[in-house]
């Protein structure tokens, strides 16, 4: 029966692609975690491992787009099951996008413990702790097809945006009141905009997830939106009326 | 002849689904420009333009994502035809991106023209120039579908990140010398990462034209590295051994 074999082997094939993609969303989410570990212990150890264990992120990547090619030229899929493909192609890429910012958070630890401990430092970890909880639940919605749970991980970005923004108020003060704390509150940015940046991917996956499911997309305004790119830099820092991008 | 009409609307599709993307390309190039623009002459009105001008690229990112299921779905693509379709989706996505840091770039330079000009800023246009140049040559590459030409330009985006890493150290330097202008260096830091970001989007896209035209990836590791991760925050800044991600 080679037509029944053929079919088996089209869904074992599918399965497979999805399996890849889970492995990989398990590993980004690790990653995250590892990361806020690194720098709320200040353990550059860990921070080296999650630097290099980069790497196995970006191969899944590779692997996934080869199934994906693999799948295309031999099964020519069409209607749901060339929805799955494609969507797997751009979850595979914002994945990717969010280990390497964890990584990114990682490095810039390792220059950070090279200096004194500074208060805003603790943000990280809430802010990272909000970000993986988003990137567990839009890989559950993605395992279950659950289109409303995707929506609504797509809606607590929202949530991580205010707390960046604060954050970067908070730093902006911190480094006006005292100068010698520049240079580390300067990294503290940069990672807290990694993690708000981790949360943009976390709401492309949800989208894609909505496609993926519903066959349309999301048809409301995103609410993304980094509301510091708004703020005054002027001492006492106040915020201007955002101008955030559609 | 049904056959021989089928064969030219396909070639016409791919001819549209090129021309879509040549479009965005274009499109995200002057948006780079007029960002760069918008930072030196101080110029809010045409900042405001950019960002909201940021919508058409994603409108057009749709398009490509719409053309490119069509493709799929009707015409099945195998071989070139098919590296061609999945290469426009990733080509689109990394145009979107392009196009949304330099709307980030515009949206940035508003709050800074609320305080007096700070040195540093003049080294912005300089760095989007050079990306600009990325752009523009990574897009002939794809018109030309010349490997060798996206390869150059994939080559180049190491001297960016050395513009934005010696930037980085000086916006800190700056920083620590006038804590007044710590509002205005951190919005530059952002932009200058911005367009850093934008080279790498641009060696992306390098890579993906050389597996459109080689029908294999590039080997080399990418040249890809922000070496301002590694910066150690202390005054005076010095570097440290650099532990970019592979």
């Amino acid at each position: 029966m080679p037509t029944k074999h053929t079919v088996r082997s089209y869904d074992e094939e599918l399965r497979r692609l999805a399996n890849t993609l889970t492995q990989m969303g398990g590993l980004a989410e690790s990653q995250l975690a590892a990361a806020m570990q690194a720098v709320s212990r200040r353990d550059g150890v860990l921070a080296a491992e999650i630097v290099s264990a980069d790497l196995r992120v970006d191969q899944l990547e590779t692997e996934v787009d080869q199934q994906v090619m693999r799948l295309l030229a031999l099964r020519q899929p069409v209607g749901p099951d060339l929805r799955e493909i494609v969507s797997s192609l751009k979850i595979a890429a914002d994945l990717e996008r969010i280990a390497d910012y964890a990584a990114n958070v990682a490095k810039r630890s390792i220059a950070l413990n090279q200096t004194p401990p500074v208060r805003p430092a603790f943000a990280i970890p809430r802010m990272g702790a909000y970000a993986q909880a988003m990137i567990k639940d839009v890989l559950d919605a993605y395992v279950e097809r659950d289109a409303e749970r995707a929506v609504a991980v797509w809606r607590r970005d929202e949530e991580l945006d205010e707390m960046y923004t604060s954050l970067f108020r908070e730093l902006l003060t911190y480094m006006m009141e005292d100068p010698r704390s520049i240079g580390a509150a300067t990294h503290l940015l940069f990672m807290a905009k990694n993690v708000e940046r981790i949360g943009d991917h976390a709401t492309n996956i949800a989208e894609t997830i909505h496609f993926l499911v519903r066959g349309d997309r999301l048809r409301e305004l995103r609410p993304k939106g980094d509301r510091s790119t708004a703020v005054i830099p002027q001492p006492p820092v106040t915020a201007v009326q955002s101008m955030d991008a559609p």
